[in-house]
């Protein structure tokens, strides 16, 4: 059994640390994006992975929970401690040095607390790119991502967090540090600790530095919106840019025309591209070598998809790309004012995508008059697949049905050999999820995994396994 | 402790499985390529999961060590054990189907006992590719790539093993099965047992099935033999054929002076591509998009970078690309021949690499009068560097000698933040040198998980980890 943060516990602690560490939260550490949960805790803001390491040893000791905090823009609530005894909230927003940059390694360090953003800018600097790009990243923190392994539009081709990762920092739960800020690529040399943190949502170890897999930069890009008849038709889109353009897709997102309409409902000052909102759209995104024309490229690929391609518009500016990036990333903002009743944030094999979209359609319009958006990360099997109420209702109308549909959408995912978290991780609103569709087998080694590395049940109690 | 696999319960095992099942071994079972260790133990060559399971589990109530085996070409004794109670030795060789090619997902299905070569073959009949490569792809396999992480000649473009991977089918400790052939490129439920499982040589689980990830294959090659002043400049023009081709270098090999000569005296039928063997060459190999043509490209690469080029020949053909890789593939031929006192396969971060040559090479040079062939994977960081004795002498003369040059070198592989072992993972000849060189923190927390997912310790004895 846990102990709560005690008055006594706290103030012993805050005679260990240097003034300030330990202070009340402020609402930031305590509420979520989505509004749906509210956190408790006693806030700590250690400036050094030492300090980092007397926390936890001192939580050890008195056997007290660590909810570690990132930039809090998790949407499954691994950030928000709701009930229980009294955590520790341990954020890294005081962790924020880039360490190093390595441009002839194409390595950079960045503690855990260096937001996503800033990490691109260091990059930037140093003539390099550093890929994740995800929308929370002006406030999502490197720590965060890849304690959630994050995703993001650009994992068609650089993967996710876990793949930019060469080594990590780590403070394990009994407060010993794991200097594993290795700047390899070959490393064989025992278990892959790195990537059983990454993903753990803090429930392993306390990332406080990594370091990260920079690439060199494209030298041009090319950016297109391009209408398309169904998503069949745009994965076959997909693939024959693939074929063409081999690792150089970017990026490739799907957008419905429910997302168009979405958009022109919530945020009409955003210019629509189309005349009308067409049924499907993609956003490609090219990212060319040296050599290579942008615009010819692009239409090349658009003359020899002309089957496929129903309408488009390739951007002839760089200002032009950025609007059509703006369309796909206001999406998530109507979808908000809108107020969805369920969201799903799934992947599957590209090849049943097609086939799962038609089925979730019927099954959801089975169970009331939704609207649905779905829209995401088509490259890599991840959609959003968002239901919303009927024009002129609101979600509150819809309530009851909530779990109905969501139980509906991922019981469908399941079935068809997907995932009911493609990107956005357990945290605690997805437990029963994992416990639900979980390889049973998985799940014990998960258990016996926590037990091994977190005896007392101390880091993040309640995240991805149930307390 | 262990039990030996007695005849009561090898008899006991026989009657329950398919006849054939168990056998004695052969020769290549108890072997390995350099001939410096032999095994020992009862055969077993199941060709179900559901056999596998059965074994374990039987090993497990009998409490009898298992040593899994793929191809047989492990050089650091991963798959052979050679003393203590008689082991199973649990060859995935009849596991040898191709369950699923998915081009449209890029994904193939692949039992442990497919070759790497065998897997590239299908993936090519797809119209994909399979870029995992290396010197013993005929023989390793695909379960033998994954359970040590296997690296090779493409790494730099497409990473190791573990990246191209999405999903496995274990058997654990216990004789359960885990389904983990997942299909997809995002999924964040739970701890990633997948790359705990990849590159822990078969201690924690037995790899029978493996989802992999293919790509588009490029739509053309530019090969070319680059002459350059030293590793540093080698390192320049890495970088500069990045900055002008992201993500398009295919392979960045570096080959010594040394290595020309030992060709030239092993395997004198191999032609010389240069008058006199140069002090260092780079094997670059491009793969390109469609719409660059290969040798504009590279001659257009080459030009630029005439500061750093020496002196250079570009394939004009498919076969010259061939004869070319040839050369570089020969080399560890040409090693065996000469008999090296002491080999590494080391890494290092890009930036400090050619000072460590230099200082490797003092140092070295100290000890005795040792031939040094430095060669490998340089856009990984990745050498082989290994030590000789003078020509003239043999091995043997100098045998007194290896532990202090192994240590010399690792010593300052180990200073400089390097690996000593990059690719070729820690069986039981390095495990001493995981002790020495791992961090402690990391080596507690990789005996904990060991302990709790294999709590009697069947799985590869005393591999990774001393028994």
């Amino acid at each position: 059994m846990l102990a709560p943060a005690s008055p006594a516990f706290l103030a012993t602690l805050t005679a260990r640390l240097p003034p300030g560490t330990l202070s009340d939260p402020e609402p930031r550490h305590l509420t979520e994006p989505r509004g749906r949960w509210t956190g408790q805790g006693a806030l700590a803001r250690p400036r050094t992975v030492g300090e980092v390491a007397q926390i936890v040893q001192a939580c050890a000791a008195a056997r007290v929970g660590i909810v570690p905090w990132g930039g809090g823009t998790g949407l499954v609530g691994g950030q928000l401690m709701s009930d229980g005894p009294l955590p520790v909230i341990l954020s890294l927003e005081r962790m924020a040095a880039v360490r190093a940059v390595h441009p002839k390694e194409n390595v950079l360090i960045a503690e855990a607390g260096v937001t996503l953003a800033a990490a691109q800018a260091a990059a930037g600097a140093a003539g390099r790119l550093f890929p994740l790009s995800l929308a929370s990243e002006g406030s999502a923190t490197i720590g965060g991502n890849l304690a959630t392994n994050a995703g993001g539009v650009n994992v068609v081709r650089w993967g996710n967090a876990r793949d930019l990762c060469l080594g990590l920092e780590v403070v394990l739960a009994d407060g010993t540090v794991w200097h594993g800020l290795r700047r390899l690529r070959k490393d064989n040399t025992g278990y892959d600790l790195r990537h059983l943190m990454i993903g753990s949502e803090g429930t392993l170890g306390i990332i406080t530095a990594a370091s990260l897999r920079l690439v060199a930069p494209p030298a041009s890009r090319a950016v297109a919106l391009l209408v398309v008849d169904s998503p069949a038709a745009a994965l076959d889109l997909f693939h024959r840019a693939e074929a063409r353009l081999p690792g150089l897709v970017s990026a490739f997102e799907l957008m419905s025309g429910m997302g168009f309409r979405f958009l022109s409902e919530t945020l009409p000052d955003i210019r629509q591209p189309f005349a009308a909102p067409p049924g499907w759209t993609v956003l490609l995104d090219l990212g060319l070598p040296g050599g290579l024309d942008p615009s010819d490229t692009m239409e090349a690929l658009v003359t020899e998809a002309a089957d496929l391609v129903r309408d488009g518009l390739i951007a002839q500016s760089a200002a032009q790309a950025a609007a059509f990036w703006h369309l796909r990333e206001a999406i998530p903002e109507a979808n908000r004012k809108i107020g969805a009743v369920s969201s799903h944030d799934i992947s599957l094999p590209l090849s049943v995508l097609p086939a799962f979209i038609a089925r979730a359609d019927r099954a959801v319009a089975a169970l009331g008059p939704f609207r649905i958006n779905c829209f995401g990360h088509l490259g890599d099997g991840n959609l959003h697949y968002n239901v919303f109420p009927p024009q002129g209702a609101r979600r509150s109308d819809f309530e009851g049905l909530r779990e109905t549909v969501k139980g509906c959408v991922h019981d469908l995912v399941h079935a068809m050999d997907g995932s009911v978290s493609a990107e956005h991780g357990i945290g605690r609103l997805k437990t029963g999820d994992l416990e639900r569709y979980g390889d049973p087998v998985k799940l014990a080694a998960m258990r016996a995994i926590k037990a091994a590395l977190d005896p007392l049940g101390i880091l993040n109690p309640g995240a991805v396994l149930p307390r």
